[in-house]
Parts: C-alpha cells; structure tokens; sequence
C-alpha cells in the first residue's frame, strides 16, 4: 500500500540529511515541498514527479500529498530542519484520514547553528517562534518572559520578516528585564546550507539590520561565555 | 594537521546517523566514547582504535580524545543525539587548547521519539533534563514551573535513574498546578533503537513504574490531543 513520509532534510546541505531522509526520498515516486526546500535536494528528485507551491502554500502542499497516496503513489512531503518542528507533520497528521503516514525526523536548524558558534545550547532550552502569523503575539510574549524567568538557554526561530521588523527588538527588551546585558547571543544566517554567515555579540549590543529571516539566534544562559570566538554553555562538570 | 570532531550519531539506529556523522567516523583513526554508544556504531569502528569507558567516565574521555589529537591523530569523541546538547561538545571546547575542533549535529532523542508518537512537539517547547548529577534541583524545578506557565510543549531527558526515582513525579506534580490533567503524554524508551516502545497517557495518568532512564517524556501544551492513537500538537493552521 503507498504511503506517505513527512520528511525532515535537515538544514540545507546534503551532508546533513540523515541516511534514512535520503533513502525515503529515492524511494518515492511523489516529492511536495516549498519550491526552494525542492533545490536542496538536487539530482535526488531526478525523475520524479515534484510538486512545489511558494510561501504560505503550507495547506495546498499537504493536500496535494494525500491526494497522491490516495492514488496509489509513495510520497514525500519535505520540510527543513525537523518535520515535526515548526513543519508540516502536524498539519499532515490533522489532515490524514486512512491513509498510511510515517515521520522520518531531521537535524532542526537550532543544532546546525549551535555547532557552528561553538556548545551554545548544552543545557536546558527554549525554542520560540516569533512568527504570528499563527499564534497571537501575547503568547509568544509570555512565552519569551518565561523563559528569560527559568534563565534557558533560548532559540529564537523566525526572527524577522516581512511586516514585522521589530519582533527581535521586541523579544530582546523582554529578554533583558532578566538576563544580563552582556549575555552571549550567537546569530547564523544560512545555518548548514551554502554562504553561512555567523555573529557572536551580546544581548545590548545586536546588529538588527544584519537579522533577517533566513537567522536563527541562540541566546545564552547566566552561565554562557566566549571563549576564542566560539560561545560555550557549560555542563557544569568540574574539569 | 590532525583534528577533534566531537560528532552526534542520533538516537542510535544507523538509519537517523547523517551523512557527515557517517563519513566523519570513516575517516579518523581513533573513536573515543561511552561503552554502549560505541556499539552502536558496529562496523563503522572495525580496525580502528577505540577508547570506551563507562557511565560518568565524560571528562576521562574528554582528555583522551584531546592527547590523542596532540598525538597527530584525526580524533572523533560520540555522543548519542546531538553532541551540543547534554553532550560532549561543551566540555571539550572547555577543556581545548590549540588544537582544532569541529562539531558534527545530529538528531536528537526528542524529534525521534516524537516522529514516534505523532507530531507531538510542532511549536514552541522547553527542553529539561531531571539529573540533579550537575544542576542543582532547585533550578530544575524552577524551569520546569516556568515552563508550564508558558504553555511549553515540555521534554523530559533524564525523567530516572538510581538515586533520584521520583524526580519524574515531583516535574507533574509541579506541571499539574497550570496544566489541565488531560494534557497527553507521550512516552517513548530507546527511541530509534531496537526494541522501541511507547506509551501515549495523560499528565494524571502516568505509570510511573515504566519509566527509567532510557525514556523520554513529551507533555503537550493547551492545544494537544490524541487522534488515531498520535500525538498532535497543532501549528495553528486553518485545515
């Protein structure tokens, strides 16, 4: 019986998909994904029938999947990162009546970009979109004063785009109500992928115009630290 | 000049290892890790040298794995899931000196076991770990309080071990004061390993008896529920 996968292809490159991400996706005959997420994924969709609809296509995409396995076709719907991080296994496992679904889990862009700026998360964290399209903005509020309370590490996803420029502005105020001003925060842009770019500043002294929504930031606990350019987390093992 | 790569090899099945996680392996001389992990990587470690040690052996490995880089040999230290996250990278960017470190991501045991229960995580969560071993548990119950405050999807690392059997059920008690004793729990032992198995309960409902350290708790937020036996935590899209 065809089935349909939700697969999670990791941050970008080819070197981060996991063994089973790639095997899944030569498997299928059927590939539905976010135009650029389908370029990831090169000479693996040779001969394949893809489908790819742009940004806020989410739903269509979904859809389209179902429909494919309805009629018979194994068929993978792909998500950055993790597929069931801010992707599209919740929406497939909403949607699904009787047909056969597996989840096929992915590196999420927040690990990507930590192994790039050093050990930052190591601890207990946080992830928080700051995306409200889908979720009103007085919970993501709260949710950033919780954590900046409980002293998380925190991962902001999603920190800008169009039509609203000032939510990173926003998040740090409420973050420095608890966190020291010189706290670590660690900036990547294009974590994993071609032209990374990556910045270790501090919670009072962040560059927004270099911020868009190709960043995720990680941003310290009272126990971060810099050290030869790279931000550490510590454990807490007596070395 | 030889290199430190600290690499996490996800769950533990070689089907969630990454490309680079593989390839990584393949090409250094010497494998430092904790004793079961290393088996784990099966052949992948026929005819090189290895250094396994046991349970609270992390800084013995940690400096194994930096003498044998000085030594001129190319060097990778494991850990399961992700190697920035409750794992190795942090001590040994701590411990370093010249030598040259890469961090190599990986899945980590949470997006496994969710990919196992449904869709379970899909928005904002707060990552805990309950071993008191490095963090005092005031700060623990501290987290998980303000994590339950912010409506967090929560996942417990550690939920047990000797020592420390009710840290599981001291984190409900205090999640039970601002979450709906409804709310599902997802539980998952050896997640992406042999012998996998999973439990899906609700915060009131917990058998406590089944949970040791191999677990991972996932406690849903205000807007989880359980359909077909999965786990759904909804992104919030309109369906």
């Amino acid at each position: 019986m065809a089935k349909l996968y939700v697969v999670g292809i990791g941050p970008g490159g080819r070197e981060n998909m996991t063994l089973k991400a790639i095997e899944t996706i030569k498997k299928c005959d059927i590939i539905v994904g976010y135009k650029p997420y389908i370029e990831y994924l090169e000479e693996l969709v040779d001969g394949k029938e893809v489908f790819s609809t742009g940004m806020r296509g989410e739903i269509e995409r979904c859809k389209i999947a179902v429909e494919k396995v309805k009629e018979g076709k194994n068929t993978a719907i792909i998500s950055t990162g993790d597929a069931g991080l801010y992707g599209m296994a919740g929406p497939i496992l909403e949607l699904k009546d009787e047909i056969d679904v597996e989840i096929v889990p992915g590196v999420t862009a927040a690990f990507s970009a930590a192994s790039e700026l050093g050990s930052p998360i190591m601890h207990d964290y946080v992830s928080i979109s700051l995306s409200d399209l889908l979720t009103p903005w007085e919970v993501i509020e709260k949710r950033i004063e919780k954590a900046a309370q409980g002293d998380f590490v925190i991962i902001i996803y999603n920190p800008k785009s169009k039509g609203r420029g000032n939510h990173i502005e926003k998040a740090v105020d409420i973050m420095l109500r608890y966190k020291s001003p010189g706290t670590p925060v660690g900036i990547v842009k294009n974590s994993g992928r071609a032209n990374t770019k990556k910045w270790i500043k501090t919670l009072d002294s962040i560059d927004y115009d270099k911020i868009d929504m190709l960043c995720v930031l990680i941003i310290g606990n009272s126990n971060t630290h810099i050290k030869d350019q790279l931000m550490i987390t510590p454990r807490g093992y007596k070395l």
